[in-house]
């Protein structure tokens, strides 16, 4: 059978299923955006994420530096989702011959970089030759209070839908990047420059993007405990669905409540693209997703750049997108297509 | 610069130099089989391997399963080197669009084999499209206690040197079946089946090797606390060297004591080989080389399948294999270059 009629997701599902687990220390496998172990008062988060080249990278537009930057904070983002602080990385390195040390030491830069903006410690990886493009893996451990761990699995009926920041930027980075990238390689001149003025927050979103380690602190100084949690990584309609099936519930999620910042707005008319379907389908924001109870109101609405989009209801009520013009849409498995173009 | 003009260990010392610690869970980095990360009583180990294909492995004559078993495998040893016990794996999987379902089921059956047999749960991973050719990249975490983890750099003057089972089969193994893929490929006859009776061991050992468990047991149960220890991935002369470097001393190993298996033995001069160099630059052998005070001889010497090669020396010595004939020679770095042909 064909990988692709598998898809990613029911892959993984028939590649572990049958997996249990048999030490003690394993108190979580698969499944979430961390493993969880148990050792003692703290429980130990373990996350790993592989980017190769031509599939989730290119190097005609994506400096080493931010690269390397990118590659750990992607797995940082899943450490904060599960309201634990990264503490470590073990980085793995597949190297083609037409790298130079100068370029890998660029690429390890940005992992620093990045390390030492997050308080993380680089303790160990592999390095190795690779016959083809560049291979980066990296696994990320953190730590987390056992009382503390969210999962994706908790949200309950009536809890608020929360996400920070906004969505869809990320996207549209990447589209006005690879239109750039065709525009270059149609003129065949050398001296091309891109013009990205009044852009540079969406490619800033795709080049360069944070974990919101900022969104985990300001909820432990709220005192809210979120009852479950993700990071948008492939979008949110797809996010909002795994918390909803792993915590058997539904939810209502407002068309009208979902952050989206200016310049994603002005790209996506640029581009004639439906600025919801960019919102919920764009992936890569790593902005948390999460769940709260309805008493924690107040206290949601007063922390910067969190917003409330919705709620959670039973599962008969299904998984529902509210447009604007008060219709209600079902959600779909691996994105929400009804407004794809 | 050509990376090829530094070597992998001048690189990663490149890419990590001035790399601080700066969590209190981390207490050693960069520069072991594992990193150790500190949670109370217990030590957790973290080490990481990645296979890429055409540079590690070749699936002319490497079956999925035992592909998965050894990438499996290949960390456990990493941690067992660490005098720790394997206790979690994450997997990450590149796959190209050669490969059907079933085949990466085959590759999993391989992981999941390993992980039953040495107890360790596989709780995550990543899996994604690759342009080219199988990635895969493993995690290793596993568990030691604070007062029994054994590092590289902890051999004194007088240590006996210690190997486990027999060094050069895995390569041995690896030339007969890169001499049989050449002949498969002049015959050009599907029906072809290369002759590999009498020559199991050697050949079981490249394609499935083990992680020596059962040496670190034995070491437990005789009370035995080796001062350093490293896994034979590399080839012994190259692993000593890792040994008496980070240890500060010397060391005079013996030729006479290196053991080798018979099949090793007549497969190697079958390809009119050097034995000795076979054994010392081989590498793959997934052994343990370990060194331990002379006091300990007389539990040593009863333990099976463990060979005394020979004692640490003040560093003025040099780092010396004693042939049969009573000569002195210096290992050298990246493989004991004398000897070769």
């Amino acid at each position: 059978m064909q990988i692709s009629e598998l898809g990613e997701f029911n892959l993984i599902k028939r590649l572990t299923e049958g997996v249990k687990l048999q030490n003690s220390s394993s108190e979580r496998g698969i499944g979430d955006d961390c493993a969880v172990m148990n050792y003692g008062d703290k429980r130990l988060l373990a996350t790993t994420d592989v980017l190769l080249e031509g599939i989730h990278f290119d190097l005609t537009y994506t400096p080493l530096k931010h690269l390397g930057y990118k590659a750990a904070v992607v797995n940082f983002s899943d450490i904060y989702a599960m309201n634990g602080q990264p503490k470590q990385i073990l980085v793995t390195v597949g190297i083609s011959k037409r790298f130079e040390v100068e370029q890998i030491e660029e690429l390890y830069r940005g992992i620093l970089l990045a390390c030492q903006k997050y308080k993380v410690d680089l303790i160990g990886g592999d390095t190795s030759a690779s016959l083809t493009g560049l291979t980066i893996s990296i696994t990320c451990l953190g730590e987390g209070e056992s009382d503390k761990i969210v999962y994706r699995n908790g949200a309950k009926v009536t809890d608020l839908v929360c996400v920070s920041g906004n969505l869809g930027a990320s996207y549209m980075g990447l589209q006005l990047l690879e239109r750039e990238k065709q525009v270059f390689q149609q003129v065949k001149d050398p001296d091309f420059q891109p013009d990205f003025s009044t852009k540079e927050y969406v490619l800033e979103r795709q080049l360069k993007p944070e974990a919101r380690r900022d969104i985990i602190s300001e909820l432990a100084k709220h005192n809210i405990q979120p009852t479950s949690m993700i990071d948008v990584s492939d979008g949110l309609s797809s996010e909002i669905m795994h918390i909803c099936t792993q915590s058997g519930c539904g939810c209502e999620v407002y068309e009208d409540k979902i952050p989206i910042d200016y310049q994603t707005a002005v790209t996506a008319e640029e581009f004639n693209m439906n600025l919801t379907t960019v919102a919920l389908n764009g992936g890569e924001d790593y902005e948390l997703l999460f769940t709260a109870p309805l008493a924690d109101y107040d206290k949601l609405k007063n922390i910067d750049d969190l917003h409330i989009i919705g709620h959670i209801t039973k599962p008969e009520n299904g998984m529902l997108l509210i447009t604007r013009d008060g219709q209600s849409i079902a959600f779909k498995a691996q994105g929400w297509n009804s407004l794809e173009k």
